[in-house]
């Protein structure tokens, strides 16, 4: 497509801000930083490495496993319009779980064992956006790979890590709803369910279709009788703590292996879990998280004041998402939180504070004609001593130059002499006090 | 179209890299992350701040300015083929300056200028790969936008940050060749050429198709006599310090305002940069940077030691970029540094050491039936205290949890003891001194 043949958008609609992919102001993305920052410091305490893989996979990496219900951004080329109407080859990806499984496959001879990494990245989907689902968004994932068994140990460490992220970056209350897919599918086999993989896969779809839309489907896809929905139902409603949760579910007189070895799970992680806070984790029945990868503890956040509003963190086990590219075993466990989606929420409930425009901490005032190497000097040495400087860039009248720095809220400002000889002031932007000062030894005092 | 439309890569083939879209290993990542954090950190010493728009903007925003040379990657929908040959409608952007200006474009009113911000971030770009030359690589921009007139302080501070930059991750020697647009075109126009830009743009790719290529193309194309051709190419060839540059340009005889205010801002830009860093710049007549919104100094860093390959770092100053969208007048300048590029080529030739695996600075062992809790509560006393750490993940023997610590290069061993009352130890892994210690006042000692 040569230039000629633009599609010509007006002045107006190429500024327009595209449905689903948002932007923040500078003074948000200061706090969206800052979030960043302090969640890879708690993953990088529990020893949790970066890793970021590119953001293309192959199409067929991407319909591989699990969420092809969502939409997949394919890549082509703008000059390439002879093959235009080929096989869409690559794609973008839609999650960090999908290329971890793929770069940990590939790259199996170079990796430590257990491999735990994070990464903070983002991922795209064609969806429909609407409150909370965008179609660009930043995800913070941390999972475990082995090529042994995982211990029940990281499903106790990664909700717990998940958890002081969201306190470390105020997200205020939110509640981890856990269940176990083992039990699910212990509890169906132990019903005589063949398919257990799509009753989970229907159950799931209880919020969006309601018990009656469920029933009719379990009825005609999967040809169950009344009496075994309704013991279906039963399990789906159960909640509460760990104890409360696996005493029901044995009242209910169902019975498997798998059931059991679930069952003994759950105990052990929310016995653990609760050990260290009490109230923000439970067990829910109804969770299945749709994904057909997962096979064991599986996790659901979401705030306590917006409940309606989409999960802020998910994740759980899976034990053949890495291993199905190499034919081996290589299980896994890992959590997703939605820093778009939190960001977002709390942003517009009014919950972040965004006061600050830079990250200077200091303005060097150029004026009256003060010699440029004397005011340029004077910035870098404060500047050497770990300040955020900025030189005002012209020598202009002092109220234009005190105007940009109330306008992007720098609390100091500095006024170099007139001469090499001269004396340096600095001033309070808040309490307006000014007094002498030395570049190379000024402390601010607290404030 | 459906999942079983796939196009049924092989298990191979899912793994294999895609050419011209790296991916580090984690010690190699980890290097990665510590140069990004320096050059953020100097860049906000300078009172740049983060913006991060959106990955994706029309065709037709992509198109406006400068680079339509480089193929640009269009998305698509998956499940969206009844549309599939529609006009592609979106695309990645190809680097981060074009996005900026769109971006400061529609949010002008809530700017304040001048408008410095940084970026960090990927860009894509649909050209063959080749040494140094990447689809998907990642960006370090910094910009200043301004509604006034931007002074030559700028044209100053933007590539002694840069280089400030490379200095700190370790680039090695470098040079940086700056030239002024201006000084171009008022040649030229002081040669009574019509189209400038056009001639501009052909003697940028002098080095691609020599000195004999050009002249025919300049004969062919723009109607040149061999006495302007002649008179160019002199100019093309002058290169050296400010003052020798300006006296040999200011000796052949050609003369225009233009070229006049364009030899004012190089002497004042390299007069200062010359000041701080005599080696490292150096004017050189046969820069131009192909872009065509470049207006006035424009700047192109190299390898020292690899001049063969490609720039590492390039900008300049353009004059009506931003304001186009907006029709007013929004200057700005700007420098952008190619991580990517930089990285790979300094890890190929072995100048970027990695060896670290992990950011783990402890392993708490799990060991001879100690109790999971106060395992688990040893290491959170550790990680409270700012250590990073890892808590072996189950009790096991000994000797493997030592050959994990090796394998992933963690400097301390920590021994929990067997019970509450027992006593702990740590063990340097370079050292293997073990002595006793308490988790809560430990110290490690430098070494």
């Amino acid at each position: 497509m040569s230039p000629s043949k633009k599609s010509g958008l007006t002045a107006k609609e190429k500024l327009r801000p595209i449905s689903g992919f948002p932007e923040l102001l500078p003074e948000e993305r200061r706090v969206e930083l800052d979030w960043i920052d302090k969640i890879r410091t708690i993953f990088e305490s529990y020893g949790f490495t970066s890793i970021e893989p590119r953001t293309v996979e192959p199409i067929d990496v991407l319909l591989k496993q699990g969420d092809t219900d969502k939409e997949i951004y394919t890549l082509g080329r703008l000059l390439d319009i002879p093959n235009s109407d080929r096989e869409p080859n690559y794609g973008l990806h839609y999650d960090l779980t999908v290329p971890m499984a793929r770069y940990v496959a590939a790259n199996m001879e170079k990796l430590d064992f257990p491999f735990k990494r994070y990464q903070i990245q983002k991922a795209w989907r064609g969806e429909r956006p609407q409150d909370g689902r965008f179609r660009e968004f930043m995800q913070c994932d941390i999972d475990v790979v082995d090529t042994r068994e995982i211990p029940l140990h990281f499903d106790v460490e990664i909700p717990t890590i998940m958890h002081q992220v969201l306190k470390s970056i105020d997200a205020g209350p939110v509640f981890t709803r856990i269940n176990n897919r083992k039990i699910l599918e212990g509890y169906y086999s132990g019903l005589d369910i063949d398919n257990t993989s799509a009753a989970i896969r229907l159950i799931d779809k209880v919020d969006k279709i309601g018990f009656d839309g469920i029933a009719n489907l379990l009825k005609l896809e999967l040809k169950l009788n009344t009496k075994t929905i309704d013991k279906i139902f039963q399990l789906t409603q159960i909640r509460g703590s760990g104890r409360q949760v696996v005493d029901q579910i044995q009242r209910l007189g169902v019975h498997s292996d798998l059931l059991d070895r679930g069952l003994e799970e759950l105990t052990f992680v929310m016995q653990e879990l609760e050990h260290n806070n009490e109230e923000a984790f439970s067990v829910d029945l109804s969770i299945a998280r749709g994904l057909a990868y997962y096979t064991g503890t599986v996790y659901e956040t979401r705030f306590v004041d917006y409940p309606a509003y989409p999960s802020i963190c998910g994740g759980g086990r899976y034990d053949n998402l890495v291993g199905d590219f190499v034919n081996k075993r290589l299980p896994g466990i890992g959590i997703s939180i939605g820093l778009s989606r939190i960001f977002a929420k709390l942003l517009k409930e009014k919950r972040i504070i965004t006061d600050k425009k830079s990250p200077t901490e200091i303005l060097v005032i150029y004026s009256r004609g003060a010699p440029y190497q004397l005011v340029s000097k004077t910035a870098q040495t404060l500047r050497q001593r770990g300040f955020n400087v900025e030189q005002y860039h012209e020598d202009r009248k002092l109220n234009a130059q005190l105007k940009y720095a109330e306008g992007k809220g720098i609390p100091w400002i500095w006024f170099p002499p007139n001469n090499i000889d001269g004396e340096h002031q600095v001033k309070n932007s808040v309490s307006r006090e000014q007094q002498p000062a030395d570049p190379t030894t000024w402390i601010p005092e607290k404030g």
